[in-house]
């Protein structure tokens, strides 16, 4: 059996999503599986060491889950040939110094979004990992949500005939931290601190929409400080001066329309946290994080508008769910089995730091809309 | 008993929404239950006679009613003052110089939106009927929908605490006319024609707006044209050359903000063909035609993002129905009741030939809004 | 107004069919709607004359039906200008030489199926309704049966993406009047009175299969006489001798496959007392008389054999309905409308003497295939 | 305790069906049990030695299972008299030679279907195995499933009374493994590696037929390739030689019709993945693989054709179970257990090689069938 064995620099994973998602049910899992198989006589064995500033956390985490290796030096750890890659989940405004560091010591990186504060830091980035010839990818894991494989799927086999427009819907209550804890960091209502919804979610929905539906090629978005009087993980109660919620609408190539909220200041009337309808020539589909209901032309009613009579028909009754046919693997380990095929391999990988700007350069676009009350274009980037 | 007798001269009331709605559900309605009701011992009751082109439908639709007036000749019966009303529900290309004619004639006008197909007419209609010293009204049926009615309760009593945001939806799937017959006139889809989903509902949304949440003050509207091959009524294909779709956001006084679709080209997966929800700081609600449903903060889900398991919470049964605790009258009788005893009584009637303009003011700065990609502000009228 | 009168010979319509389909609810239903509608100002009204052997029975449906015209006499009624359509609802063996009778006293043709008990003669008449310049129609009223028509709009719509292959079951379980009375005429079942199911079912499934699906182009057919002590309608034992049951393969042009079961000996476990089970490359369809259930291939499920457990999948349920999205009007109705129009306007209408005998040819070459025990080859007629 | 030790080559178990139905299920299950119980103090316990290509697969299957015997040289265990049983599941085109090999070795033989890839093979097969003295037993599995023991039990108890028709429906859809993984072997779809159905599936139909409802006297079938456009495991396209559908009617002994379809390109509307449509004079059934629904003549309806309205017969609701009255255990598991005290007590045994080469001979001339379009007779073998 042929083990290819690679060391990775963790980065951030003390964090709640950096922990679970990237280090337990990613790393973790790829490991118990026996790593990425490459065929019935090779595989990928992932091996990490821990990187933080607080060294009683990284202890504990790598006892609780088995592993030997952390450090609280990054600098020591990049200059070790044992590990050839870098994996950033820091907090954005940390990010874009680490990654050019671990790109100056060689590195390959893989890293979340965003991947830094501005357009010009992240293409930054991308220009001096292409110099310095290390590999490079960006998480990207929406992309591998099962509701989003299954609406890829009726976009690749031709289900919608002419897809006509999206609408997408995202969110939920965000509780306001005084009357109920929040669930959320406090830091992400506070523009100071890099918070917003724009920055956060625009990186995903760019990359959603380049991938399923066609480049993004303008924007108009208007955001909105709904509650602007919160309560932080003390309780204390602070002024919200980030947006907590954004309309938007934007234009792909060919002039596909993309109607997208995105709120944490709503109650949710829908099938999921975040849904993508879908309307076609010829059926429709709803798709949320796992399931995706779909309406065929075959069987679309044909309502009739009399305000008299209670609607006969009922509107969530003529929808099929498509079936979850193949097994779904977590979404963030999917990205990561495949960039580390990439690594080993040099498979294609199409998810890179390029990639990732590309999200930031929506974000910063989307609030210049906001501001000046006009669309924007969204010019090529690199 | 002091009966008010009025007629009323009732032009172009041939076509399915002035039949339905104006003459059998509104004023033969009123007929039936003995006329509008003002007290004990005093009643209107409306004596139409019926206007139109062609003579067989208006003997046809008087004998099926048990009517005995009828006319082709327009300019006669407003020569005749037992007539001191005239209401229109012709097709917008006509209504402008109608109405203008009845307003010389010295009657009072009702009559359907839109008054007129551009800003500046419909503003000479309203100048000329208040030089003039006649009643007018227009009807804004949506704003006595069941559904509406409850809204306005809820806003009226507090419910919402500070309201946040309104997203309204309206639309469903129009058959193009070629696979199946289309459900609309072909008329509707044709921009030389005076088509155009704009026009048609931008009317609507500026009253129920203005009524509901505050005076709308700027628009960004995105108009497409989804479906551009259609058949008509005799199944004969045509160019659609009329936007069938208008993604747009209105900021109201005070700076709320209301994310509208209107499209004819979506299936429906909502609980209407049209609903707004407006999520406010103590509690939500989702009103349709004639149902509402709310949520209120006190039994509000705090969701988590898990998309490695199916969504536990279901999120449409933790709602509630707002009860019919009250009967709901049909909402074209409704406001033609207030707009007759406006007549006799002089009481208040704020739906008037302004409040018209300003749905026709509306739908043009919205095509503007379209036209030039930017934000676009709603100056005051008249 | 114009109005077409068209004397119609109707022979035969004091039989169930006859009284039912085409008598109350083609032609009286045309005549209580006004007519066939060909414009706003121009209609078809069928004037009948009733004709059979016993005056008794077309006196009292005359009187029931409030209708004056009956006669015993037919060749009186042919030489008659005022009638100058014949319509024919005898049992077949009679048909061939009354249809001749008519087409030569220069008589339009209309007429039940079989036109003829050999292809021989129903091609005789179709050669001599040409030669003598009259128009001529047979019934194939399935095609208008709104489980049918559903199956062509996804059909024409391309719903099927390739079709792969056509079941047709047909059938129902047919009391053999000893035990329980039967609910058929006893003719069915015997031979020397022009019984047997080929006969009776292939003329429908010649014009369904042709005109939804393509060309029939070979049969292989296997008859039985499943029950062949029955008894009449006075409850007299007696000799089955013609097939109650017949299981057919058809081959297209194209290639197309159709397995068609057709059983008076069959207890019905299906959604009606015919299907068509259309297998497509994008999804199937179940069609029956009135009800069409779809399955698309995005809601397709993956079974797995395992019949160590329950079956987890319920396959009655993974379907949907097409919706009655149009009014559909009775069948026999519908093609009497469009046989009316063809003879006052001269607009097409395929359905005539040449298709009628391809139903019979269908039958002749099942019969011949059943004995020989082979395939046979359906040569092109006329 | 008289126990009685049976060794048994197992030679191709690694793969799906032999790992799971032979190995677990089967023998393994037997073990867990205490073996073949013949009386209170006797009983037959299986020691299986694992015979394969892959030895590290071999050695993974023996450690996940607690055996401790398995082998790469066939040759060797041949020789070995602790092991008087050869049991096959191997890929049918390697199965001949390794059969004949076992005879000449000596051993009892039990093997998977098809015996042979043509009848001259699998009667040689049967041949050898009678003059070499040794015992053989094939898998026919279908007989011990609980649908098709009830319906044994119905046919044994008068219950059809005489039956009339038997009609077979087995199918599902497999997907084409270029838009969904496709869950069927790749080979499957290849006549050049010993693909398509008939000679997989008629197997298993003759000796249905024949054990419930007589020899098999003639057929004639139709075979199609519905989708030659297919992915292989890796997902790279290919070409679907061999056929994916069957359409055939067999004739049994005493006149019986059977109309069978098999077929991996149609979605199943029907009660399971396979049933039988048992119609008999008294009264019907209709089987699937564990479940039975029967009508007795007493509860028929008499349904009336009007397709003017809907089907007032819900024609699935009129039915019943057949409970299950008896537990059932795993197919393969019964006749593995029959087997073995057939070897150790020489009880009867009547599905061997010759009943084997049967189902053989029946996909063999359902080929010539479809090549000839012609009904071919199945002469008596052996």
């Amino acid at each position: 059996m042929n083990v290819h064995r690679i060391g990775i620099i963790m980065n951030g994973v003390t964090g709640r999503m950096g922990t679970n998602q990237h280090l337990i049910r990613s790393i973790l899992a790829i490991r118990r599986q026996g790593g990425v198989r490459l065929g019935p006589d090779e595989t990928i064995l992932p091996e990490p060491i821990l990187v933080g500033r607080n060294e009683n956390k990284l202890k504990a985490l790598c006892a609780e889950h088995g592993l030997e290796h952390y450090t609280t030096d990054l600098d020591s750890v990049l200059g070790d040939a044992k590990y050839p890659v870098y994996f950033d989940a820091l907090t954005t405004q940390l990010r874009f110094e680490n990654i050019r560091k671990a790109i100056a010591a060689g590195k390959h990186i893989y890293t979340e979004k965003p991947t830094a504060t501005t357009t010009e830091d992240a293409l930054t980035l991308y220009k001096e990992a292409v110099a310095a010839g290390v590999k490079h990818g960006v998480v990207q894991d929406k992309l591998w949500l099962p509701g989003l494989l299954k609406l890829k799927y009726l976009i690749d086999t031709g289900y919608f005939g002419r897809i006509l427009s999206v609408r997408g819907d995202f969110g939920y209550w965000v509780f306001d931290g005084l009357t109920q804890p929040c669930q959320r960091p406090s830091w992400n209502y506070r523009a100071e601190d890099g918070g917003g919804i724009i920055m956060d979610m625009f990186c995903h929905w760019r990359y959603v929409l380049d991938n399923l539906f066609g480049p993004v090629q303008s924007v108009v978005a208007k955001g909105a400080i709904h509650i602007d009087r919160r309560g932080d993980e003390q309780g204390v109660e602070y002024q919200g001066t980030a947006e907590d919620a954004v309309y938007a609408i934007f234009e792909l190539e060919g002039g596909l329309i993309v109607q997208f909220n995105s709120s944490w200041c709503t109650r949710v009337r829908r099938d999921d946290l975040v849904t993508f309808h879908v309307d076609g020539a010829k059926g429709t589909a709803v798709a949320g994080l796992r399931g995706c209901k779909v309406q065929h032309d075959t069987f679309t009613p044909k309502p009739v508008w009399n305000p008299d009579i209670e609607q006969p028909i009922d509107f969530h009754a003529d929808w099929q769910d498509v079936p979850n046919n193949v097994a779904y693997d977590n979404a963030f380990k999917a990205e990561w089995e495949l960039f580390l095929t990439h690594l080993v391999k040099d498979t294609p990988f199409r998810w890179d730091l390029l990639e990732g700007a590309k999200g930031v350069q929506l974000a910063e676009l989307g609030m210049k809309s906001w501001k000046e009350r006009t669309w924007v274009d969204v010019p090529p980037l690199g």
